[in-house]
């Protein structure tokens, strides 16, 4: 469960991110960020920010945005019936960023959610700059965090629904429940 | 054939387009653009430059610089075999941009190249400003135009050959050939 009030302000704060970053959002993109809790109701800690661009049956363009020291939890994009599972390219705008991923463990920059070390067992670090690229082939097992500044990143695939994600926490639940808005918020 | 004094010029002047627009480019990222005449020779009217920021086996991602009134060749991405064609979204960045796809004739801010009016068939115009975005199904024909600003441009699609590319132009070659650099050049 999000509140209403945080949903709001994370939000916000997200549009503010991506525009100094120095991209353009059009008022209809800007309508179109969320932010999912994984049913955690942690979302500063354990969660994330995302304006879909476009998602067709074939492929799909996002922005994801973390705030200071957010995490995505581990999960990966498993085989669906004929569907290989979903393929994603991330592309570093500002901020820092840092993604786990399989390989040995060179963690050093990011640290573990307190008391979850079992839930983030990838420990291979990719410190992404500006500009830099990162391809996650179907069923890559991985997480990301932002260092103190946030980070800002695109998220290209091909496009499978998110709620076939596979999570490491079993805690974990992809429907995010955001807090209805109070009576005259709008 | 693109000589290679017109080559550097045109892709020094896209990567300026680019970072005027607010992208960040990598050092690597300038090394990768290029651009293509379709074997017309005459590339500041007939012609694109290409910046490949990713390609996997599905999908791929391009930055696409016109300059002022430079315009992209009416074509289509086919069905190959068991790929359905490629499948495309445009977002716009910055400048003037003018799509042309199937419908009725609305054409009124770009203009037919010269003498080429049974090359430029689709003449149902889209203009599109910097945020903007157009889903192209595979098999679209289309074809774009930039107005007096140039334009930039993301192109994210599905991963074909761009070699399997359908011109409506008979005398294009998708096979674009730059002229060697002269001796002592590096």
């Amino acid at each position: 469960m999000i509140k209403f009030q945080e949903f709001k302000e994370v939000c916000q704060k997200s549009i503010e991110m991506i525009e100094e970053a120095g991209l353009l959002l059009t008022p209809e993109d800007k309508e179109k960020i969320t932010a999912a809790d994984f049913g955690l109701s942690n979302l500063k800690k354990e969660g994330i920010q995302i304006l879909t661009m476009f998602q067709t049956n074939r492929i799909a363009g996002k922005i994801l945005v973390l705030l200071p020291y957010q995490t995505e939890p581990e999960h990966w994009h498993p085989t669906v019936g004929d569907d290989p599972g979903k393929e994603e390219v991330i592309r570093a705008i500002s901020g820092d960023l840092y993604f786990y991923i399989p390989g040995e463990d060179t963690m050093t920059e990011g640290f573990i959610v307190e008391g979850k070390a079992d839930c983030y067992t990838m420990r291979n670090e990719v410190v992404m700059k500006p500009g830099d690229q990162l391809e996650l082939p179907a069923g890559t097992k991985h997480w990301f965090q932002a260092g103190k500044r946030g980070a800002v990143m695109y998220s290209f695939s091909t496009t499978v629904t998110d709620l076939n994600d596979q999570f490491t926490d079993p805690n974990i639940n992809r429907d995010t429940i955001i807090e209805k808005a109070p009576r005259g918020a709008y």
